[in-house]
C-alpha cells in the first residue's frame, strides 16, 4: 500500500501527477491539499484570515464557520472531484472522500485559545483539530473492490462537527492504520534540500536518525515539518519519497530516485 | 427503499429534513440540489451566466468551465458535504458522492447547439447531458454495509468528462435502477398546487392517469416537472410523495398525508 501526498501548492502539476500513477505497481490512496486554491477563492469572496493572539501572547489562525466553508468548497468540492475526474480519464475509478463521510478521519477537536476581552479571560474554540482514528473498514471496502480514495479535509471531530487538520497528520495516521510501506510526497521543489534556499541541494538518501538530528537544527514551519516527518517512522518499515510535484512523470522520476529517499 | 429529493431553494429547512430522517423506517438515498447557494455563490464571483441562442432562435444555459467549477464548489462541496455533517450529527452514517465517485452516475453529453459566427454555422457543446447508467453495484455495497449515499451533481459524461444534469432524470433513473417504492419530493411549497399562486391549493391525490392530463395542460418549466413525474412510474410500482420542505418534521409530515400523494 503506497500513500501519495500531493501538495495544494499553485504550481503543482496535477495532471502529470495523475497520468504517472498508472505506473505505480500497488494499490494507493491520494490526500491532497489546496491551499492556493483555497486562499485564490477567500480573495474573491473577500474573507479575511481571522487570526487571534492569545492571552501568553502566541497567535494562530482561528478557523471560524466561513473558513470551513471556503474549505468545503475548495478542497472537498473544487479540488477533489477535479482530481476524481482526472483519475476517471486515466482509467483509475476514484472516489473522493473527506473525513466526514462515512466518519472516514475522526478527530479531536482543539480545546481553543485563551483570549483577554474587556480585561477578562475567555476560551474561544475554533474548528481545528487532530486526526485520531481511520475508518478503515472503509477503506478496505473500497479498495478490495476496485476503487481508489481520494481524501482531502475537513475530517469529523467528536461531536461530529467538521474541523480543519493538517495534511501531515493525516498522512501519518493513515500510514499506522493501513500499514502502508511507501509514502510518496508531491511537492514543490525537487526534493528535501540541504538549504532552502538552494534548489540544488537535494539530498538524495536521510536515514531515520539523521532526520532526528536535523530537527534538532531547525524551527518554525520546518520543525513541524521534520516532526511530520518521523512521525511516518513509528510503526513498521516505510519508504518516504520527497519529490517534485510540478514535472511531467513525477511518480516515476520519485520512485527512481529523483529526489529524496528517507529509509 | 425510499429515494430523498431535496430541493436547492433558500427556503429549504434542511436541518428539519436531516432530524426528521430517523422516522423513516426503511433503507434511503438522498438526491439533493442547492441552486440558490449556486446563484449567490456565482454572484459573489461575479460569473455571469452564459445563454446561447441558436441558429433556430431557441436559448439556453451554456455551462462552461467555470460553470461546473462553481457547481463543484456548492453542490459537491458546501452543500453536500454540510448536509453529510448534519446527518452524522443525526446519527445517520452519510457519504456524499457525485456522479463521477466510482462513476456513480454514468451520462451522455448533450450534442451541443448550432449557432451562427460570422455567418457561419458552428456547433458549440457545453458540459451538460443526461443520465444513462447508474453504479447500483457501488450504491448497495454502501447500503450493505450501513452507510447512507448522499447524492448531488455533476456525472460523468461517456469521455469521463463533468457534466451537470437535472436531478429529476437523476432521480427516476435510480428510482428505476434501485427498484424504489416510494419517492419523497421536498420542496418549496406545501405540496402539488392545483394553482401555483395558491399556496392553499394542494392537491391531496392524483392518480397516474391525471398526471398525463394535467401534462397536457401545462408548457415550460412546469411540464417539465411533470413529465419528470410522470417517468417515475415507467417502472414497477410507485408511491411518490411531493411535500413542504420548508417546515418542522417533513419526512413525518409527508407521510401523514401532508402533502400530495401520487400513486
Amino acid at each position: 500500500m503506497t500513500i501519495i501526498k500531493i501538495g495544494g501548492g499553485e504550481q503543482i502539476n496535477l495532471e502529470s501527477i495523475i497520468k504517472d500513477l498508472i505506473n505505480l505497481d500497488d494499490d494507493f490512496i491520494i490526500v491532497h491539499g489546496a491551499n492556493a486554491l483555497r486562499d485564490e477563492l477567500a480573495k474573491k469572496l473577500d474573507y479575511e484570515k481571522q487570526v487571534l493572539v492569545s492571552a501568553s501572547g502566541y497567535s494562530s489562525v482561528f478557523s471560524d464557520e466561513e473558513a470551513l466553508d471556503i474549505m468545503l468548497m475548495s478542497y472537498s468540492g473544487l479540488r477533489n472531484k477535479r482530481i476524481v475526474e482526472m483519475c476517471q480519464q486515466a482509467g483509475i475509478n476514484a472516489i473522493g472522500l473527506t473525513g466526514l463521510d462515512g466518519k472516514l478521519i475522526e478527530g479531536k477537536r482543539n480545546r481553543g485559545i485563551r483570549v483577554k476581552e474587556d480585561g477578562k479571560l475567555r476560551m474561544v474554540r475554533d474548528f481545528s483539530g487532530k486526526p485520531k482514528t481511520i475508518n478503515v473498514d472503509l477503506l478496505k471496502l473500497l479498495i478490495d473492490n476496485g476503487y481508489v480514495p481520494i481524501l482531502t479535509v475537513p475530517i469529523i471531530d467528536e461531536n461530529n462537527f467538521a474541523i480543519s487538520s493538517e495534511n501531515d497528520d493525516i498522512v501519518a495516521l493513515l500510514k499506522h492504520s493501513l500499514n502502508a510501506d511507501r509514502v510518496i510526497q508531491l511537492i514543490e521543489a525537487p526534493g528535501f534540500l540541504d538549504d532552502a534556499n538552494n534548489p540544488d541541494s537535494v539530498v538524495k538518501n536521510i536515514s531515520r536518525t539523521e532526520l532526528g538530528k536535523r530537527e534538532a537544527q531547525v524551527d518554525g514551519r520546518m520543525k513541524r515539518k521534520m516532526k511530520a516527518l518521523i512521525k511516518l517512522f513509528e510503526s513498521g518499515s516505510t519508504s518516504v519519497y520527497i519529490c517534485d510535484g510540478r514535472i511531467e512523470n513525477p511518480i516515476t522520476n520519485a520512485l527512481n530516485g529523483g529526489g529524496t529517499l528517507i529509509k
